[in-house]
């Protein structure tokens, strides 16, 4: 496994790859992986001849009062993991030579990223759009992994892909939950014990809505306040947003649902967590999504 | 010489040309081809191994009173033009097979957008960027050639491609002229006899200024005043800017200027035209830009 720092470098590669025939699979990610990376990079290694994973923590998807600094890191480790699923590159640059001195140009995806996470990480999503599309640019690959986890950045990226015409096939992949359900995520990290324990009412109350929506219930505002009454049961945790939205183009959904996408943000003492569940389709029916 | 109209099949010939290692060299154009586009075709026949020229009047960069709608186009005429070049393929779009019904994606440089043209034009250069990173992954070129009578679109496209990563090569070539000095412009089609004569004031006012700067004016103002001068003289003529500014980033020039561009835009009638001349270097110095 080669570990390359330079964006020039590591497209001078992707392209001899290109040229030579090589089909390349790539992973964006922000590092401290997972069982959820792990599961990406799996995939991956099916679908391309090459694999790439990108490890960058970009600043310019944190807000000025989020946790870019503290944002969990371990280089080390990450690469071990990495070499064990068979990576083959991991593309690892520093931020200034991402963002040089006068970089000013983004990426936007206007209408998916106004709602849910993007109405309170404002700029969160223009900055995931233009690092991806950067990444994109540089790793030049064939198809591309993301985790359904965070499902909003994922239509997100579909979106510009199809909209600027970039010929990358994007695949998203099932949510890994941990043994007792809580969503892998890198900001588990942040919980201590007790904050853990208090962190499973996400996972408990979008399950009790889902099993309430195969039992039959169809009406929007009774699987909401199912799944509500179950995370606000728990002190630890305070809720940013708990909503049902069109699992396509995110519009909020009312009254009788036949498909719709249950996603919240929460608060876990000073951790938030995101977490969703798909209402009327399997997860594995997004792997064929393309752009 | 080909015509083709679907983004999908220019993109499976652009990655079959690639994979068979031929350097794809790419002129964009609204089309109502000039002297000034036949340039970049014959910059590109010497760049690359197989020639793309793209006609589409982007909707996206026209604002609401704009002329959009009465731009000059005459595909049979431009068809012709380029096939004498030597173009291997045109690639022609519809407006609809390039904007979808929910296309909401954007690219903007934020900074160079700003002045001049930016000012006048709000939204203009954003409609450019978009089309341009869209046209770049469907065409997929190694190297693409930009007028540099739109000054401004150029240095915003190598940004562009610079901060995004595009492994693409930007070439910037001189502004040609009608024999009187007059810019090429696909909109001098919009001007009567009389307006024709009046616009000749445009390319004056640039040279006198450039005259003086070359027997050693150098102070902003006064180079500035010199160039007015000759344009307001013109009744027909009405200057929208006149400024001085750096070449490499567009800040405001003041006091002495060693380097710099000077550019306008003025009405004559009811058209708008642009121009510009490069104070302190030549512009064959621009020929070797690489994004």
């Amino acid at each position: 496994m080669e570990v390359v720092k330079k964006p020039k470098e590591m497209q001078t590669k992707a392209e001899e790859w290109r040229k030579s025939g090589l089909r390349i699979a790539f992973v964006p990610t922000m590092g401290y992986f997972h069982e959820g990376h792990l599961s990406l990079m799996r995939e991956g290694k099916k679908r391309g001849d090459v694999l790439v994973v990108s490890i960058f923590v970009n600043p310019l998807q944190f807000g000025p009062s989020e946790d870019y600094a503290r944002y969990p890191r371990d280089l080390q480790r990450d690469l071990q993991l990495a070499q064990k699923e068979g990576v083959d590159v991991v593309f690892a640059p520093e931020v200034e030579d991402m963002y040089g001195l006068n970089f000013q140009t983004f990426v936007e995806v206007t209408e998916l990223q106004k709602p849910l996470c993007g109405e309170k990480r404002p700029g969160h999503f223009k900055g995931v759009a233009t690092v991806v599309a950067k990444l994109f640019n540089i790793v030049k690959p064939h198809v591309a992994i993301f985790g359904l986890k965070d499902y909003q950045q994922y239509l997100i990226i579909k979106k510009m892909v199809e909209d600027l015409n970039m010929d990358i096939e994007i695949v998203g992949m099932p949510t890994v939950r941990e043994k007792d359900g809580l969503a892998a995520s890198s900001r588990n990290a942040y919980l201590n014990s007790e904050e853990r324990k208090a962190a499973l009412c996400l996972f408990k109350g979008l399950s009790e809505a889902k099993k309430a929506f195969l039992a039959g219930e169809k009406d929007a505002n009774r699987l909401l306040k199912i799944a509500r009454s179950v995370i606000e049961s728990e002190p630890l945790v305070r809720l940013e947003y708990l909503e049902l939205r069109d699992p396509d183009d995110l519009r909020p959904l009312e009254g009788e649902v036949e498909r719709g996408l249950i996603a919240l943000a929460a608060w876990v003492g000073n951790t938030r967590l995101i977490d969703n569940m798909l209402l009327g389709e399997d997860y594995r029916a997004e792997d064929h999504a393309e752009g």
